[in-house]
């Protein structure tokens, strides 16, 4: 049977996660009178996750990738957002539990949660290696990297000082490749003349990465053009090395010619994700099945099997319809467009009309790495598509300030990014939390 | 005798504290090679302590109001930057000693290491009456204020939405008008059309002052005029009504009528200052007399009787040659004017030359009350000096813009004024840091 309604009553839909998928459900369903939207989410904004990375290195603040939701869905008279934790489901009465125990009932619903860091097992590298999925992710490695440097230029014993300047970032996809490439720009300009001791673009920064070359979604020459920018800008490319161990002080790494020590007080984590706990949570109540990481194994139609009423997107699903035959790729179009269709099916139902199954379009992939250079990866552009340098790079701007939410977003981020530019420098590098000194071991006055 | 040196080394200066006095004592310093200068602060930026009422109130982004210290010092070369707190004073051997125990060494210091919240004894206040101080402070009222709303969207008891509902600021002073006119802007216009249970502008928002008029140090008229405006954005201001207990669901006060109970759950701060605590132990260390709020008393030239080569200024002092005779009032001028002064004694000793003592030179003061209005105070310019409402707020703007550190932030702060002008939008209302759904007391679905 399908997931009907009386007609007189509007359709309650509960949406729960305010991501990209989330976000562009509620939109689709735009004010839509038959329904009752509710969009849940443990923060009170949405947040752009693939400029994260640049809030975690100081070019941007939080605020200018991060839009409140009540803000942006203000004009949806009959969507209710709130504030809360979903932690379990109840789907033979249609009721999502939330931390606080209040349940909301629905009629369908869209679990679009996405995912968080997954340590492969290792849950101790957690503490030493930081991971980047939220505004505080961010905060954090942004605070531990500034302090690296301050650290470095109160320590007098050459080697330990060594510890602090190396920086290791674990995993070469697209926030790894990212996340070194401003590193790099950071050690070799932004911090250039900033300190007296210590010279940054000593700094060591090195990318690990298990697989023989970065990028592995991109073809190879798009991988290699990655890694002849990472290089220029003295990033030490690392690939078919695999991470065994992480401490305080360095990461044990695996590679054919054996195991071998990085000293690094920095460690960053862009390797692997897990699905959210609560897609955890909504498998074990309907049986659904999940993968390795915890993704929900979903229909054609992205519904769980024998749940017609219950949506799974983004990167809390494992979603047919993607290249070749295969799942959808974890980027932002691949929680976007399911968000867009789960809504269309929803609307679709309620006319009595069936939609076809899901079909993921793909729109192509850009990373940017450094000043004025980066790899595109756009199937529907022909050659064009597969770009380096400044055209992807001007591609990549492109569509990132396109796809902002919030029209003053669009201009705070170009006039930020107009003026690092300019200046080679990065305007948000501040440290803040507590404790507000580095805890260096040997500390000494300066010289 | 003077604090004089040998013309063949240079003269090693030390800076505690990067604020307004600190800051421009450097950049008087401005690179002149006699002196070799260490500017010793705990955070890594300047703050822009006049707009942080605005990040605590959503319409900015911390990185916007405060710039890396390195940054701006950058081009002095013979000016080291160094993170640390200074813990401790040993004028004999003229030391500073820092938190990790490394002691910089000085031939003269400057202390300018400003002030902290004051609760008059009640230090059980501080956990629940939020002071404005520092980024931290701002980010955490912040949040207070936007999960307020969020709670009281949830609650369903009318009387616990009410204490919700409830914002108390204690203390009439420019900083304390800010906060509660932006409340105002908050809650009548930002907020207007993000909520379904709750209506935000039936917020209570009251401005509690001991004295029986806001703003104290203006003329009388003025105050009369900040009130009315006050009152136009619906702020209750209570004048003449004491605080004499505050707990996590209200206050008490005590008015010429006896005793009363508020009831609210978000009350901000902003009615005393202390000295800093390295303020008090220069004054423990070398005998110098502090008053009740440990500020420490100097001598016409800002130096600490018996230690010409110690400056103590700004708000960790007790500064002669304010207006009618009376100390330097505790304003951003109050230790940018210092600051120069201190930077220049040196230089004057240094050519064997004096200067006369120091003379603060009133500017006048500017408060902003909500959009489009404020009042002045600006002595030199006559009666176009004691003006309200839009030509006071206009002023306010023109000589905060001009006094932002960093071309960017500028550009940064008029894009998001303008905008948030057009829209009566504020554009960095996140709350972050853990944990990020409110407790509250009865938690129910939503109807």
């Amino acid at each position: 049977m399908q997931a009907g309604v009386p007609s007189s009553a509007p359709h309650r839909v509960v949406i729960v996660g305010g991501g990209f998928g989330g976000l562009y459900a509620a939109k689709t369903i735009d004010g839509d009178s038959r329904f009752d939207v509710t969009l849940v989410d443990r923060h009170n904004y949405h947040l752009f996750q693939p400029l994260l990375y640049q809030v975690a290195t100081g070019a941007l603040a939080p605020s200018e990738i991060a839009q409140p939701l009540r803000g942006i869905l203000r004009r949806h008279r009959n969507l209710t957002v709130l504030l809360g934790e979903a932690v379990g489901l109840d789907p033979a009465n249609r009721r999502v539990l939330l931390s606080d125990g209040g349940p909301i009932e629905y009629d369908s619903l869209i679990v679009a949660t996405g995912a968080r860091h997954s340590y492969f097992g290792n849950e101790g590298w957690a503490t030493v290696a930081s991971g980047l999925k939220s505004i505080d992710d961010a905060t954090l490695i942004r605070r531990r990297i500034l302090i690296a440097f301050e650290a470095a230029e109160r320590e007098h014993v050459a080697e330990l000082r060594r510890e602090w300047m190396t920086f290791v970032v674990v995993g070469g996809g697209p926030t790894g490749v990212e996340l070194a490439g401003s590193l790099g720009e950071i050690a070799n300009d932004t911090l250039r003349r900033d300190f007296r001791s210590i010279n940054p673009p000593d700094a060591r920064i090195i990318l690990v990465e298990a697989m023989e070359r970065v990028l592995p979604p991109y073809p190879e020459g798009r991988s290699t053009s990655a890694r002849r920018q990472l290089e220029r800008l003295g990033v030490v490319v690392r690939t078919s090395t695999r991470v065994v161990g992480i401490d305080e002080h360095g990461v044990d790494v695996e590679t054919a010619d054996g195991r071998e020590r990085i000293p690094a007080r920095t460690v960053l984590w862009a390797a692997g994700v897990q699905a959210s706990s609560f897609a955890r949570k909504v498998a074990d109540a309907t049986g659904a099945e999940t993968d390795r990481a915890g993704r929900v194994k979903v229909g054609p139609d992205l519904t769980l099997p024998g749940h017609p009423e219950i949506f799974v997107i983004g990167d809390a699903a494992i979603q047919p319809g993607g290249p070749h035959g295969g799942p959808v790729p974890g980027v932002a179009q691949g929680a976007i467009q399911p968000g867009r269709y789960a809504a269309r099916v929803l609307k679709a139902r309620l006319e009595g009309r069936r939609l076809g199954p899901f079909r993921y379009r793909n729109l192509g992939d850009v990373a940017v790495i450094g000043r004025l250079s980066g790899v595109t990866n756009i199937p529907w552009l022909g050659p064009f598509g597969r770009t380096g340098g400044f055209l992807a790079w001007a591609l990549w701007l492109g569509i990132h300030i396109v796809y902002l939410i919030g029209f003053s977003n669009r201009i705070l981020v170009l006039v930020r990014w107009a003026w690092s530019f300019i200046t080679f420098g990065r305007g948000s590098r501040l440290i803040t939390g507590q404790p507000l000194v580095p805890d260096i071991e040997e500390p000494e006055p300066p010289a």
